[in-house]
């Protein structure tokens, strides 16, 4: 049983995540930025010091890929993640991916493994979608849902314009997106949330991916004085937002169903002390990774909208953000994860990602999956974001097995 | 039975609600400001047309007094409210009671009425608090709740000293607050709240003025990832808040008593659609008019946070932000205005002033009540503030009765 080089991979876990930090220390990344440029050289210098052929496309979509003579006309086994972080991030959201399939590659080369396919390492443009929307830009670019020439007129929260800053950080490539289909792709990842660490499991082979619903709601009620009108006479937006929260909770714990609800935003206007809200504003963020359901669940949230309309006499309108399938990846993929941590005597669980990640793009064009590790706390987009280095390397030698079993002469 | 000159009174009104309108038409006569003076001006040269004898003190409350050497040394019947308003005010707030005290005398002096008494009209400084606090600061200096010193340091939400900006717009009067102490105290106001006029009243006899309550309550949970982290798992600060506003609701329902409870701010950190909210800082305005009732109802609210801050397993802290023990008015007075619109075939309730008034203050030193006209749709601090011109009569003509009965030599 092969293992990788545990303090490389560490090393270069901390020394990218030391690239991008303010005077206060804090990190960020945002794509196609300054510090991203920093971030993306550091990555070039170790893909090109382990021997790797470099590629960048022309949405700044970054591969190091291992091929020689007798495998180079093979569809590539492609690993990876992203290297762009939010504002004040941690250090191992997409980055532990990207370097953990460096450390593959470079365990597997150093081995003298005769693979008999390419393996590629990728680091996508783009993907947390803090500075450019949408997130995961560069690889739903490289799966062809978004052209290259849309991608590139993209326009930043900061005014700029995402082309024009691959130019002027020296990444933008001239290869075309989507230049070569994987033969699979495995992206290993920080869970983002609580549940391995809280059900002491090391490893989760990721079997699917929850679909999302985003909905903008605006309840419209009456702004009378909150010392004049008595209760039975109040049209409260903002009570009538309150329960609508409430209930989405209630339902989905009566329902059984894995589905999560937030409502992460809400304004109240005009938000004075002693004014009954008028308006209530705020956001329904819906998941489960079962289509079915999810269309299920929001019908339910329409018809209780319907109710509370009745109920409080308020007017209750709502607008769709965003809307994406759940997505199923590959049963044989999953079943390699899992027998690998099993011989590594590594507790595992099959789970649900709950987050968005490139892997979901790519699914659309290859087989795909996910391997994560445990992060303390469910923490992440966040400083305190941590996994335990046990984790981090176990996690790393799973994907070995994987990759090796993909590319083995078999 | 008297009348005033209703034509006199809703011409005054409209004129005065003329002054202070931006382009746009929106009126904003903040304390102090430019605006501010040029209503005052306009009072005044309507007081001193009366033949009233004008003061001005130190903070700035207006005076116009109808005396002659047979009354001046009686303690004056006083009547008022304020001519400042809100920012996109109505034309009613406040003008209405202190345009119709100048009626009430003016009629009552054309009649050649002996008054046993001298009769004030009381313009009072900055009742509505928007550009200093507190609100109804001219009336809480006049009873000596507050030093005129304290009251003219006062830094306004713009960064402007009151005792300046009264000084710049020549307010600053020389006169101690509190010069004279009234035999009695009545405030003409719109009722500001729907009841009169859903239960089709014309005037209300206000004989009490609720206990106010102000805290922000601040509740701090986990900031996770709304994807990936189980319902079961999360520690949501905005659920936690959506259930306080529901219990108070619930629970004023449930006690049949009149209390109003209010949740008018509300605000989510960090505010995301996809992150749990970790903190909710939202405040609760509870009102009634008996200080029992408020205060069990203090106690219940801060019981029932100590229970959703054990199941939600959330952080509360509570700050108090104002605390106004309720004002009983003098039931004689009330008694009076219930006489003189009985005999006026005019349909009356006795009812509690769910807002701040002047009359609160003055009540510390002085026998005081209130008469209330409908607000139509109960709407207040805004454009749409109406009270029918029968209404508007209707009130100014039992506080004319009332003013006659308390001047007259019997």
């Amino acid at each position: 049983m092969q293992i990788i080089n545990a303090d490389r991979l560490l090393t270069r876990i901390r020394d990218l995540g030391d690239i991008g930090r303010d005077p206060h220390g804090q990190l960020t990344r945002l794509a196609a930025s300054d510090n991203d440029r920093a971030g993306r050289d550091c990555l070039l210098g170790w893909l090109k010091a382990a021997g790797l052929d470099v590629v960048v496309d022309r949405i700044g979509n970054i591969f190091g890929i291992w091929r020689d003579e007798h495998n180079v006309d093979a569809a590539p086994v492609m690993l990876g993640s992203h290297i762009d972080t939010v504002i004040n991030a941690g250090v191992y959201d997409g980055c532990y991916g990207v370097l953990a399939a460096l450390e593959v590659i470079e365990t597997l080369k150093e081995r003298a493994i005769a693979a008999n396919r390419p393996i590629v390492v990728a680091a996508f443009t783009n993907e947390e979608g803090v500075r450019y929307a949408p997130d995961m830009l560069g690889s739903l670019v490289y799966v062809g849902g978004l052209s290259v020439e849309a991608a590139l007129a993209t326009v930043g929260t900061d005014g700029s314009v995402l082309g024009e800053e691959l130019e002027r950080i020296g990444y933008g490539g001239d290869v075309d997106p989507g230049f070569r289909t994987p033969h699979a792709y495995v992206e290993l990842h920080i869970e983002q949330g609580p549940v391995l660490e809280r059900e002491g499991f090391s490893i989760g082979a990721v079997e699917n991916l929850q679909g999302i619903s985003w909905q903008r709601i605006t309840i419209n009620g009456d702004a009378n004085h909150a010392g004049t009108t008595p209760m039975a006479m109040r049209r409260d937006a903002g009570l009538a937002a309150a329960r609508v929260g409430l209930f989405l909770r209630e339902h989905i714990a009566r329902s059984n169903a894995p589905s999560v609800a937030t409502i992460g935003t809400m304004r109240y206007e005009p938000d004075a002390i002693n004014v009954i809200p008028s308006r209530a504003i705020f956001t329904v963020d819906l998941r489960d990774p079962d289509e079915g359901r999810l269309q299920a669940l929001e019908a339910t949230l329409s018809d209780f909208l319907t109710r509370v309309g009745a109920e409080e006499a308020v007017e209750i309108s709502v607008e769709r953000l965003a809307r994406f399938q759940p997505v199923d990846f590959d049963q044989g993929i999953v079943a390699a994860i899992e027998a690998s941590a099993n011989a590594r005597g590594l507790k595992n669980r099959r789970m649900t990602s709950g987050a968005g990640h490139d892997a979901q793009m790519i699914a659309r064009i290859a087989p795909t999956a996910m391997i994560f590790v445990p992060s303390r706390d469910g923490i992440s987009h966040n400083p305190r974001e941590h996994t335990e280095p046990d984790d981090l390397v176990a996690g790393a030698n799973v994907l070995l097995d994987v990759v090796e079993r993909m590319v083995g002469r078999g």
